[in-house]
């Protein structure tokens, strides 16, 4: 059995390379050849993730009430108990439902960006309506047992349930709005030195922002032995082949020194979490070596990029470094780069957005799905609803759809259901580092000092190592911090954060705490 | 049957991709996690080169006499052909065979190594034994017809056999090593000042050679939308896609002004081939878009290499070019640096031999491997035979094996058969170059303009084109030139041009090519 896992753990990784390589290094002319390299070996893979002796072997182990009692290891039930779970989804699909998924991921793929291009939504439209129904297909053959857009959320974050997200996001959503309402009124006195600095419109030499994104990626601890950093035109992080080979990309712009930067940050911050798998486990070709799903990925993507990187600690130390590397750069503090890279500013983009508005984007395109396929929304009404949520939620709304509903590509490669795991990493995060300061005390002051190991070895055996070894997201968090998903946590430390930049009222900090 | 053909050559690319990768990008710490990503894909790739169902269909068809009949085109006819060639000789290996070979092929690169740096034969010597042994086994299985040995030339040049070797060999060695002890005898009064150019152990800015290496794959017409040119420890070519993706690597070398440029014309040449391929034949899956084996291949890397971008013509377009691009370079005329870049220097190292006396270097392997697969030379013998053979044809021995017999990976590797492909890709390139001239009378002056459209467009169409059409290489070369291989034509070159070069008096030359 470990053989067959051991041999699917290699094909996804040849899969990840695939990839890898369209997305930094493919010539133009080979796009179509490479599709069909990907059909042809996403044939082979699950030709092997549904083998019925595979189904055997698992359903038999599974149905044994105490594995323990027969001298199987914690890894090893947990593993058996992955390795169930994607069994069973994967026999769920048809090579004809796949096929299906395939092709249509290419042809909206296209779509979506002509449509976005000549802002018309209704091109893309039929496009979702066929996703919303070959997902649910997908859905009731994989896993009837649960509702169809539930199946969409599982398949990214094991577990994660509409009945969660809504609890969560009903939680964050009004103290969010108020925050943001707050500081929106609030006029910064410091404004016009801060634009003055001219962080996103200056001239700062590629060359050097990627000097310093290695050195960055080097210094939380990325590897080189066993990683990479390239350029694409999209940052992402690729899984090569388990904690020996991450791949990260990223892109620079010559005027803006912050968005290179911290995009290598957050996806070195997903490199950390799979250069920390554990190795015994990935070699045995372990299901339980990986990830705890996307939500737990991005939370540390997220602590790195926000909670670390994004903190005036971290700035204390780095910013000399920056103002040494950029001699155009106007002399200024530490606290003042600290404020322009924290600005709150509403957006009509999502991958624009500011901390305390993201989340608000992330509830948006949930309650969409959500009432997508629950059948109270339908496809035709996106943008109305869009519109009216965006105004609502953030206080601004889109001229056109493509600053609106066509601005993202998830939903028309039938990514439903993954937006979630962005809100809900960004709770993890502050969750988890609020526990890594109770154990380790002097963990602001080492941030100060550029010292990162206590923090990444502490997330390495807490979250890295442990892989999916719990069932669920939560448990795993629970099992860490002691409660499940905790959203107050993360209003605190947004409101504390926020009400010190723009020096709101500290009854306001208060008040909005107690509103949750 | 063409989707499972067209099957077969995705996996083949995605192996190529993954070679590739290991070639120029892979991080240090993941190649025991490649090997067994190769391992895995090897294993599918073999189970659908050898699937019975496509076996019953080929054979039904290669059994129909004349399917010609039935409406099938030359092309499809070719196709099944090849296909069932490949079907037969992959049922032949067992995948036990198979993972023994691919066991050996990693064990042994590693011996060699080792071997080569503490310079002890004796290491790898068990290592060449058992290949000689796993090939013998596979070549009774894959192909009972033909010797062992003829089955290991076949494997990477079609049809060639020790007979064909025999008779060319015999052919070129006596007059090679007359022509060798000639220039060898005659001192060339301008040495001093060519030297003092410097060539090979100068200052050349590396990021200009890359520059130079760019322009000159693409003079010569390597397409950009459809390959890559990377780095890498050896250059090679890498088939991704058919003719949409062929990738191109090279070394540059910070005091060696030719090396890298040389080596970089040499990939770009296969990659010609590899462009130049039926688009629709391999859209279709049909093997017949394939290279006519590796002899053909590599007369097309070595005719821009050798014949095109070694010639005076070549230079005396480009040596301007390159002055300006190096302000240190003397003045110095084109023909200074043809003189240089072709001196013949009796050389220890095969890949450091001049055109002269490379053959040389490659009749001795070849005749060392048949030896040792017809029993007449025993493994731990092959360091006495090697430097016996070096001085006989060569004129020098090795004190060392390291420069000797451990030179190369291709034994360590299993690349028995492979060596003679060099030699015999030299003499049909002078063939091929010769054909075009007669259809092509402006070629050399269009070569000195730097014009190299026509020969490039004749080639596509006389052989880039026309693939595996032919069942052998000589039948190939026999459409295109009205003769099988022919050394005498290579011979009649090497003798005018190093005459020219050595100012050899005109007698010599005319004996030479009597001598033959």
């Amino acid at each position: 059995m470990k053989s067959k896992l051991k041999e699917i753990s290699a094909l996804e990784g040849i899969q990840s390379l695939l990839e890898w390589d369209q997305h930094v290094y493919l010539p133009q002319g080979a796009t179509n050849a490479r599709k069909e390299q990907m059909e042809a070996l996403a044939r082979v893979l699950h030709s092997r993730q549904s083998d019925p002796v595979l189904g055997e072997y698992l359903e038999a182990m599974s149905s044994v009430t105490d594995l323990s009692e027969h001298g199987f290891s914690e890894i090893e039930l947990a593993s058996v108990r992955e390795a169930y779970r994607e069994y069973k989804r994967a026999v769920g699909i048809t090579p004809e439902l796949q096929a299906r998924a395939a092709a249509l991921k290419v042809r909206a793929a296209v779509v979506w960006k002509k449509a976005r291009e000549v802002n018309d939504f209704s091109m893309l439209a039929p496009y979702l309506q066929e996703w919303i129904e070959v997902l649910k297909e997908e859905a009731a053959a994989a896993a009837p047992e649960i509702s169809p857009y539930d199946y969409c959320l599982d398949k990214f974050d094991r577990g994660t349930t509409t009945e969660k997200l809504d609890e969560v996001f009903t939680l964050i959503k009004e103290p969010l709005r108020v925050l943001l309402r707050r500081i929106s009124a609030k006029s910064r006195p410091d404004r016009q030195f801060l634009q003055s600095m001219d962080l996103f419109s200056g001239s700062f030499s590629v060359e050097t922002q990627k000097r310093l994104a290695r050195r960055f990626a080097e210094e939380i601890g990325f590897c080189w032995d066993n990683g990479r950093l390239d350029e694409s035109a999209h940052p992402a992080t690729f899984f090569i082949s388990g904690p020996l080979d991450v791949r990260l990309t990223s892109r620079f712009s010559e005027t803006d020194l912050v968005a290179g930067i911290r995009a290598s940050i957050h996806e070195a911050g997903h490199g950390l979490y799979e250069q920390g798998r554990n190795l015994k486990a990935y070699q045995e070709g372990l299901p339980v070596s990986r990830s705890a799903g996307m939500g737990i990925h991005e939370s540390q993507s997220l602590l790195w990029e926000r909670v670390v990187a994004m903190s005036e600690e971290f700035w204390d130390h780095y910013w000399p470094m920056i103002l040494r590397s950029y001699s155009s750069l106007p002399n200024s503090k530490a606290e003042d780069f600290y404020k322009v890279i924290n600005e709150v500013r509403p957006s009509l983009v999502r991958v624009e957005a500011d901390e305390v508005s993201y989340p608000l984007h992330i509830v948006l395109r949930y309650e969409i799905e959500k009432n997508l396929f629950n059948g109270s929304l339908r496809v035709e009404d996106i943008p109305a609803v869009w519109n009216q949520k965006m105004q609502e939620y953030i206080g601004i709304s889109p001229a056109k759809d493509s600053e609106g509903c066509l601005q993202d590509i998830h939903w028309a490669v039938g990514y439903f259901g993954y937006f979630p795991t962005y809100a809900i990493g960004a709770i993890y995060a502050y969750q988890l580092f609020d526990a890594a300061e109770i154990e380790l005390p002097d963990l602001r002051k080492n941030l100060k000092q550029g010292v990162f190991a206590p923090l990444r070895e502490w997330l390495r055996v807490k979250v890295h190592n442990t892989g999916s070894l719990y069932e669920t997201p939560d448990e795993l968090i629970k099992s860490i911090t002691g409660r499940a998903i905790d959203p107050a946590c993360f209003l605190d430390h947004l409101s504390n954060k926020y009400s010190g930049i723009y020096d709101l009222p500290s009854t306001d900090s208060r008040e909005l705490i107690l509103s949750r």
